[in-house]
């Protein structure tokens, strides 16, 4: 670190040094800033920069650093500020005077900016990819179970017979919009800041087109203030992914919900629960709630770089160092979450009888007969009143609709007639056939749809 | 709402009834909802659903109603519930039984979404427009200092000399994202809800196409239960809006820094100040300060409804009901910041002369001194070294660059040489002559296609 | 507002005093406003800073606009820019020029400190009252279920048979950490401001402990650049808030699963649940899922505040206007919240007979058979292990416990023997028979302590 | 991990392993967790539940794998689900089956909350202690600069003259605060859980307070349900974490701002600042940026478990796992910077000259204008209103207040006289004669009284 301190007296001591260092966490940029700097150089000779020679030299010491890095033979020392310092200073030790000339026409401000991005677009590749794989369990379970029917919910109470691949499909749309929403996060993280220099511009006649080009990007940053001072891509990650464990959540409390003893709608596989330390029947939806819990931290880590942003003066300052750990953390998490769901998923147990019992129970078809009502002449909302009452009397009664004879009914109005009893739950289910309805035929349709766009989006 | 309460034997007391309505805040969806509405009867009038002549009577009474809200003589009661119950209890008193129609094929799930998703799209609409008009102002002001030289900072430490209008056109470049993030958020609000009934689709034959068509969506929602609970769309405005108001927060700081008496770069006209009650000297930058600090309160919300929506099963639950106030004051804030930031930097004093001595203070050529070195066949490293050791000798006799003889020059490199005395300001800012660097070339090329961008964009 | 414009040439804009006015919220504050003004008058009539007529004439004047407001005659007029300087304004209006003189030796910045500091100090008042009346029900309702068991749950799996009265008094102990935590927050804003004026001091002879008594203040503040620039105590009864309303929806959580058709341990009463605008079956547990959505608001402002004062300079900046609105709604919905809490837990319709299925339901006893084969000497990990099989093997034949015979029981243990039969849910209940336990001995006893601490704490 | 997987047909997967395992977190709880065993066993043997030798055996275990975790040599297995079950099955492995029985009559989730709770009392003293330690620095530098006298700033604009060590003091009296917090939930946290069971409690004849006078806690938990999911103490420590780095997150902006060269009142030590990669002039406050970037992680945390623990029905959930992590960041976050800030307090450079011409500059004494007309009978609103135009005249002349002749005075009030002379810097600070003004003398019995605080709490 001494060769960026020539204005300063005092090496900063121990307790600061841990403080400022990046190096336990931006370690994981190595790929990305080696990258990063085999582009700079080349571009630099191609410039007449540095001699071929020279580039020829810090490409393959950049090279053999990769290599100690990945053997895990690199010395990470604390003392180093980060990952940029710690290959700049091992590339100097090992090919001498020439790695002294890599840092040329460049700062670490547009370094660093540069490596987030190629992390950050990486990153989107690997969370699409993990979408994907979770939608594709999806499909495959609703596919398998496309005729099991289960009690719709609004606020947890029994409302409507849904068919079981309807409701997973509810959670195929949302992680289409999600990953939607990682793929325009990724048109903005597709900038090259490089030439940025520390916030002015480089002043080298430098090739900023041929750096893009060379590192995979479709353009170059506008404005070199901007450029070096713009964490939006990190933040949009992050808002993105908290969405994304949002759903993930609902899900998992799904998933808890419908494994207790009460519901029994599901029965985990046991590589997905665990047990219990003192009581041996116990067996625990631990990975869903585990879920449920880390969209906390991913909630928290938009928050702390939100927070972290607020109020800071252009061009750079150090507090945007507070941008990685959220960010790595956050990928890990949302990547972790969607592949132990995936897995989860493939290895479900569902329990149709059980989901058939709850929706027997109770006057699931109460709209249904209120339905019947209005297409036989009456206003929506007096039928709706008329059932409110006839499930008022029934539940006094103790009786289920098909208990209920005729006669009964006709006190609630003179409408009803004996075809009442042709209301059932699969009469339920065909009668929502409209677009993105729970009748089969609408689900079979949706599911199709749902494959031909997952199809779609692999071939990409 | 009694009407909703066949199945009750006792009304909600009047704490519950003041804890659970909506109607104090969602009467501002009023437009939306007879919108909605209106469209869903002429549909229901083109199913066969309801008659014609019902229909009329409908629309007429919906007509009415809107301008009973928009004169003030509509009673707003606090038992009724929310906005929907509102309308279609005033309706049905107007045009009787018919008004007990309107309800026929809908769910207030599915006319809640409706709402919403009319008017996050609106809200979308205003919001681009008010970032627009933040642009220009900031464009105008550019232009009319395009030769102003400033400090640039980093760590607010006075790094290298920039135009001005280069640092003004980083905040430009910020608002062509946050406008780029709403538009894309667009995408996903402009999506038709409607025929998803309570949860599990429409059990009536009707035509969702038409609706989105009258209603101006370009597509149907694909799965019900998705629908009336998707809230994607609130999420991502509040992200987007945090990171626009994370924008706006740096440049009001920077407002606050540059009108200390200590910078002293500009003065904010009268209009956009306030004085102290005790203090007759003050004037005190409260509108950059209030700017600053509303950026947590749209945090808030932003973390507020994530919370919310954290592990709710589906489908709808009351818990959703949060999202109205928290977006609502989202756009309200960000709306108003925008437009009092436009007005604050349209009528901005800016102190040329002020800022050119800051520029001349201090060692702010340092850089441009080592690329001179590595112009001069120095490798950069060392070059920085040597020019940190100038720098602290020079600091040290209490002398700038230009009161240093050649001599003095010398003891540190023998690359320098006469030479060294045509590193001046302009040299430097000349130098970053590269696309999105601050040589006034350059930042010439970028605002004019900023102009054209923003030009662009009017015309869509 | 001209008065306290002297500097300035011209008006703010419309969009600007919009903008910045805080009237339309802080109006809330008129009363502890007046109180600080009159106690302020007071002291600079008896320190001579005013004569006693003048402070008459003050005291009278503010007395009068006092009843203006609470008769709803008083005029807010949005060019205000607080209720301050409406208050004084209006004053001068009143009786003429004396009314300049309330505002010696006293600035906005530590008389919006006091205003605040009064309005917090009610605010915990009225919430630990609250909290004690939610105690309260919760108490009664345990009591009056005092020999109901049900299935404690981990991971809301049945664990082990519980008490409802236990459960409830989970409930009962973070209520008393909760109204603790409040009056510790109490002890930090029980502090004094005025007399800090804007920041340095007042530069009066005035008498701040004569202040302090007067307005019922324990202590002065100790340094006037940290008393106008505090919030400390805001943010700490908004921390308090946060958690006092997630343990609320932590009971709320129960509240919707217990009233699920498949729990159905409870039944609200109506007046606490809504019906569907569509499901005419429907009984929707709103409330508890409002509040449970409303824990989010809470946790917003908290984290909007903090923002706001994150990075913020000595001593006051206008960003500190944005604690009001936060903390006025925090406390509207905690209070609102713990008050229909404390009438739906009054009305709460509790089933026994549903709780003691669940409980029979499974293998709830399986700790109790491990800690049976402990007492016989088997060691703990052993039992358990044991235990586990011996329910893997009941489930695979679909037995519960009380269906197994003695012979299948020994082919797990020998140690197993026909006392095993003893095993019940009463004998496990008694078995925890430790301070905090669930034995009913234990509960008593809790219910009684708990009843003793409410009652001394109504005491006070 | 087998031993508490009896239920189970099949060894959790790997990725699940990585995803539940908390034990590369938790294993910093090890001290905790053999304490709590050691006293359990202790226990255990005391009520005859294990034998003396057994607990003997236990014992010494325990103590040679503290050594081995200590002296690195202890296997840490990812396929361990946590500390807990990686200290017993190596005590089973290293003394046989005596170890199978050290679980009897306790649960991991009253095991875990032991644990929590000493790690967070033993937090709360090192980070009052490193609070005190920061005070001192605080003190000692107010003590060293005295005399010093500084803008005091409100909005960031020049306001009245204040002693820097008054300013200083400010920051004493939060940190007061901040300690006064801690030690309130220390109180909470003082709470002993053991024999909390699973949620029923123990079914053994346990002595919990022999349990918590051995392991030092205050007093025992009150209900088994709460005390095995109650993470309050958690939540308050990060709340009071939250505001305690918003204190410092001040001090840092501040220190930033003091650096800049258009400021310059400080030096930092090199030690304490960084240089730039690209400028080699550059000493940046990068410690003070940290600190300030650094308050958003910790507002995340809190954030993240507030949202983790929203909506958890009792008694433990797996979603409580997610509580470590973000606590240990946020101590060691807490702890760092209040021990970087002491020292870089106690290296700061004071430049007192450059203070008092920030001072000079401007209308700093208009204030004291005021207070003068007031003293000579004018109102104070009339006063403020005279010395605003005032101000207006002089800047238009561009003028300061003693070059203004006593005719250009009275122009503006005829009670402006000669003696308008005496109204210096000094009579301006000595007219701030309250308790906590920044008159010397006052400053000077803030002082002393800070002093003994320190003293007396340093000896408890």
């Amino acid at each position: 670190m001494t060769h960026i301190r020539g204005r300063f007296s005092k090496a900063a001591d121990k307790a600061v040094a841990k403080y400022t260092t990046s190096l336990p966490f931006d370690q994981r940029l190595y790929k990305q800033d080696i990258a990063g700097s085999t582009a700079h150089v080349k571009m630099l000779a191609g410039q007449g920069i540095v001699t071929r020679a020279e580039a020829r030299k810090i490409t393959a010491g950049l090279e053999s650093i990769r290599k100690e890095i990945e053997e895990g033979r690199f010395d990470f020392k604390i003392e180093t500020e980060d990952i940029h310092m710690a290959i700049e200073a091992r590339l100097t030790e090992m090919i001498g005077d020439s790695g002294r000339k890599l840092h040329t026409a460049r700062s670490r401000n547009d370094q660093v900016a540069l490596d987030m991005r190629l992390y950050v677009k990486e990153a989107i590749g690997e969370t699409v990819t993990a979408i994907r794989e979770f939608q594709r369990a999806l499909l495959d379970l609703a596919e398998a179970n496309v005729k099991t029917v289960m009690p719709g919910y609004t606020h947890l109470q029994v409302a409507q017979p849904v068919l079981f691949a309807h409701h997973l499909l509810a959670y195929f749309e949302m992680k289409e919009r999600d990953s939607a929403r990682f793929s325009d996060c990724l048109k903005r993280a597709d900038v090259m800041p490089l030439g940025s220099g520390a916030l002015a511009g480089a002043a080298y006649d430098i090739d900023r087109d041929f750096l893009a080009k060379e590192l995979g990007f479709s353009q170059v940053s506008k404005n070199s203030m901007d450029a070096v001072s713009d964490r939006d891509f990190i933040l949009e990650y992050e808002a993105a992914a908290a969405i994304c464990m949002m759903h993930l959540s609902r899900l998992a409390e799904e998933i808890v919900v419908w494994s207790t003893a009460e519901f029994d709608f599901i029965e985990l596989d046991d590589a997905y629960a665990t047990g219990s330390s003192i009581m041996p029947q116990k067996k625990n939806p631990d990975v869903a709630e585990l879920a449920r819990g880390k969209t906390g931290r991913v909630y928290g880590h938009l928050m702390a770089l939100l927070t972290a942003m607020k109020g800071l003066p252009l061009a750079y300052n150090r507090d945007m160092q507070e941008d990685k750990e959220g960010l790595f953390d956050t990928v890990d998490t949302l990547l972790a979450t969607l592949d132990v769901f995936t897995g989860m998923l493939r290895k479900l147990k569902v329990k149709p009888d059980n989901m058939l019992k709850a929706v027997e129970r109770g006057y699931i078809l109460a709209t249904d007969m209120a339905d019947y009502l209005v297409k036989k002449g009456e206003a929506f909302r007096s039928a709706h009143e008329i059932v409110g009452k006839l499930v008022k009397y029934a539940a006094g009664k103790g009786k289920t609709f098909d208990k209920l004879d005729i006669k009964e009914y006709k006190k609630f109005s003179l409408l009803f007639a004996g075809d009442v009893r042709k209301i059932t739950v699969e009469s339920s289910l065909a009668a929502r056939n409209v677009t993105g309805g729970t009748a089969p035929a609408q689900v079979k349709k949706a599911l199709a749809g749902a494959r031909r766009r997952l199809e779609k989006s692999g071939r990409r």
